[in-house]
């Protein structure tokens, strides 16, 4: 048997700071895999290749032996080594492992070399289009990033302090796996939450603490939805709902929304069996109108005369400046038609990730189960550290504090329109929320707008990014909470000075 | 009009401790969604519902402002308030906010009252079945817990020390939204990790941080296969892959393991079209083999020629007892059909809930926008966290220490497999992992068998439960990693003792 020769084994020369036996390994890992030590070439003596490279015969042997466990040699202790005849001989473009950095940056280009391309799926090509920023968020926030909390204005050191007594405090139970559903005091501190603030009837046992109401509505659309089914979008409406249940293929009927939320006579008219229904009956997104009293009763009877469910996402209308939060309209879901999503992302800052949802009793038990298929449950020790701050009152003065620190910046966002707008941008009045809509000249192009006013700094979101079936009014989505007073005005100025521009080719 | 007398207005008794405004709030709006305040009917005067009730004029305008902006009430200061005309008129059975706990009680029973069911979808039969105990794990761990690793040797002061650690230097920019492909230090250190210890050529680009594999494998599904594309599973194989994969509409193709691993030639035989193929590559679950050299080749070569994708999840094989971790399939990957999962839930600890996928570079982008879409990021400290925990060297250090002590572990099971099971069990060598399969007799009924050691106190899990599309080997999968050589052997005495009993009826 032909025993491989000095020439046959050119070793690369080891990296600066690599283990000799990494080294090796990935030497002669590479030299078989590429067939210059053949199917059934007897490898040199241990002690040779040892004398030869300055290594201990250990070293050697550790290397044979895991060349070995791997299925590349084959051979009797005493007998000398073999390359394995049963391997393909040597089609593999295998670099060592000390390639790897190399061979990282390489595969980029290894993309021509594929025989036959891993293709999304139909439902795939849904899937991939994120509503989200996914390269995170630029810090401190500016002028006029929508849907963004105050993260300046977080008690952050507090928090800190919670969160790392919390560690100290931890059980080791903590350790194992806890309840998919979520951990329990957490669900009640957040059932008493929405019992109060909300006046929705229920208990733990009807909260699911999830990583984001993105999953809530994933799952609802697998669980309660079949690909082809209709499902209630509002028009305009939250791209991220929408993405989300055209992924789980759901067919989207686009009901139009009015001053009074979206209009449920007109979404029986368009899809009366429809499946789902996705409302954000306490302040619209992104129109901004509570829905009235007599389209949630309507909207109740329809889910519960054709067995539809109801996602009410309730985002940020905790943020209500003038007297009370409005009760949810699951606080009338007495047939148990509504699932509730609210989320401590914008209650709190957005790297947390805890939303939950409150379900109808029967709608638990198979939502756990998906959930915990697919996810599993949400980090323990993050759980019991919002538990705390919860259980200790930090959240509830938190949001108070809050809604007066948003209250004052929508006022100055008014004040700002008042002063820079006239004829540019028409602020409706703001009543809750992180956000507001600004409406522009019939006939603006809105996404325009929003471009120049990036290429100045200003972060806006144009109305016509919700649209879903009909052409949304031309506006732009100003957030007022992240950013102080002067700030507002300062973008305000800019703001108007770009629309100008844009608008009257001045 | 007709003005709500005071027989009108009975009002419940205010349970101890509630808010007077909360109270009144829930009484009125009841009396209004029950029909005992009609639509149109003018309220009392707000002066003589303060002095029949004792509470202060400021509280009942409160009350009516909160039920005028949730559309209950309509009317103009100074000319009275009335029932909103357009309710329709009492059919609700709204109960009082002070009802709450009561109704979220009696909701249990509402189930028989609703015109239209809410039913699962197709879809959602299949994804409302969970593989996981939902209730979380009794702690500490019981013989024979598979797939558990130790809790009461993770170095918990050291890990709560990192985590308050990290909570005082968090960085406030650490609250906003992170990049959804996770924490760029974290994709270092585990890029860094998975080159030294799987020889697996990749960068932190390559990395996504996620909750769960289980989360790789329902994307990757989502993402890369239509409903009713053929994915191999390995029979027997992993039921949370099989149920997951089965949810996104695969058909199943179950492909035969033997004591080289998954049968390649015999899945080209039977779906040689597959769009997937999920593999334990390293340790197969259930049965232990690591698959064989030729055969990862020829399955690279067949998702090559096909255009097929690979999930090589590779749950626990870190924990090899003799020489080194084997190389990762994932390490052969030249033309980019293979996803890596790795875990830290058995690396560390279950509630730590972080996972992560290693991909082939032009499917990155597609994975991640998915990721953002459905579940955004994990927690950005936790990830912080994990990041300085393994940049620090603990995790090594752990993983070192603990594949000593899973060592001796397995060696007293083998040892205590000797002393007790002859006839009963048999036990093959275990070289890697957490858990061990072990062969009842022949045509032994090993769901029985779990069902019995279960009435003893002893944690199995029947080899059956892992059947995909033939009938496994009777047999039980036995944990060895979670509990002590003590505990080992009197699990071992406990469990000779019942299948004595169970197998030869004695």
């Amino acid at each position: 048997m032909r025993r491989a020769t000095e020439i046959d084994l050119a070793l690369n020369e080891r990296p600066d700071g690599m283990a000799l036996q990494r080294w090796l390994y990935g030497e002669l890992r590479a030299a078989i895999l590429q067939g210059r030590l053949g199917p059934g070439a007897r490898l040199p003596a241990t002690r040779d290749l040892a004398a030869r490279h300055g290594v201990s015969r250990g070293t050697v042997l550790g290397v044979f032996a895991q060349l070995a466990a791997e299925g590349y040699l084959s051979g009797a202790v005493g007998r000398g080594s073999f390359v394995a005849s049963e391997l393909p001989d040597g089609r593999f473009d295998a670099a060592p492992a000390s390639e790897a950095p190399r061979l990282a940056r390489r595969k980029a280009g290894a993309r021509d070399t594929a025989k036959a391309e891993i293709g999304l799926s139909a439902r795939g090509r849904l899937l991939a289009r994120s509503a989200f920023a996914v390269d995170g968020r630029s810090f401190p926030s500016r002028a006029f990033r929508p849907s963004q909390p105050d993260l300046q204005s977080f008690p952050f050191a507090l928090w800190a302090r919670v969160a790392a007594r919390r560690s100290r405090l931890l059980n080791r139970s903590m350790l194992a796996d806890g309840e998919a559903q979520g951990y329990r005091p957490l669900r009640e501190v957040i059932a008493e939450h929405v019992r109060v603030t909300r006046g929705i009837a229920c208990a733990a046992d009807h909260v699911a603490i999830v990583g984001s109401a993105q999953q809530v509505i994933d799952l609802a659309a697998r669980l309660w939805l079949d690909p082809g089914d209709a499902a209630w979008m509002e028009d305009p409406g939250y791209q991220g709902a929408r993405l989300v249940l055209e992924a789980a293929g759901a067919r989207i009927a686009a009901v139009p929304v009015d001053a009074h939320g979206i209009d449920v006579a007109e979404g029986q008219r368009l899809a009366p069996a429809a499946r789902l229904a996705y409302v954000t009956a306490g302040r619209q997104a992104p129109l901004g109108p509570a829905l009235s009293l007599e389209r949630r009763l309507a909207l109740l009877d329809w889910a519960h005369t054709r067995g539809a469910l109801v996602i009410e996402d309730d985002y940020d209308s905790e943020y209500r400046f003038e007297g009370r939060p409005l009760a949810a309209l699951k606080s009338l879901d007495n047939a148990g038609h509504v699932i509730y999503c609210g989320t401590f992302s914008k209650l709190l800052f957005p790297a947390l990730r805890i939303a939950y949802a409150v379900l109808p009793e029967r709608l638990v038990e198979p939502f756990v189960a998906a959930w915990s298929l697919t996810g599993r449950h949400v980090p323990l020790d993050q759980q019991a550290t919002l538990h705390a701050f919860i259980a200790e009152g930090h959240v509830g003065r938190h949001v108070r504090r809050m809604r007066e620190l948003y209250g004052e910046r929508a006022e100055a966002l008014r004040e700002a329109a008042r002063r820079h707008w006239t004829g540019l941008l028409a602020l409706p009045p703001i009543v809750a929320g992180l956000d507001a809509p600004a409406f522009l000249p019939v006939g603006a192009d809105d996404a325009l707008a929003a471009r120049v006013a990036a290429q100045a700094g200003i972060e806006t979101r144009p109305l016509s990014s919700y649209a879903v079936g009909h052409a949304a009014p031309a506006g732009l989505v100003l957030g007022f909470a992240s950013i102080g007073v002067d700030d507002i005005d300062a973008g305000a100025r800019t703001l108007a000075r770009v629309l100008q521009a844009m608008l009257y080719k001045t």
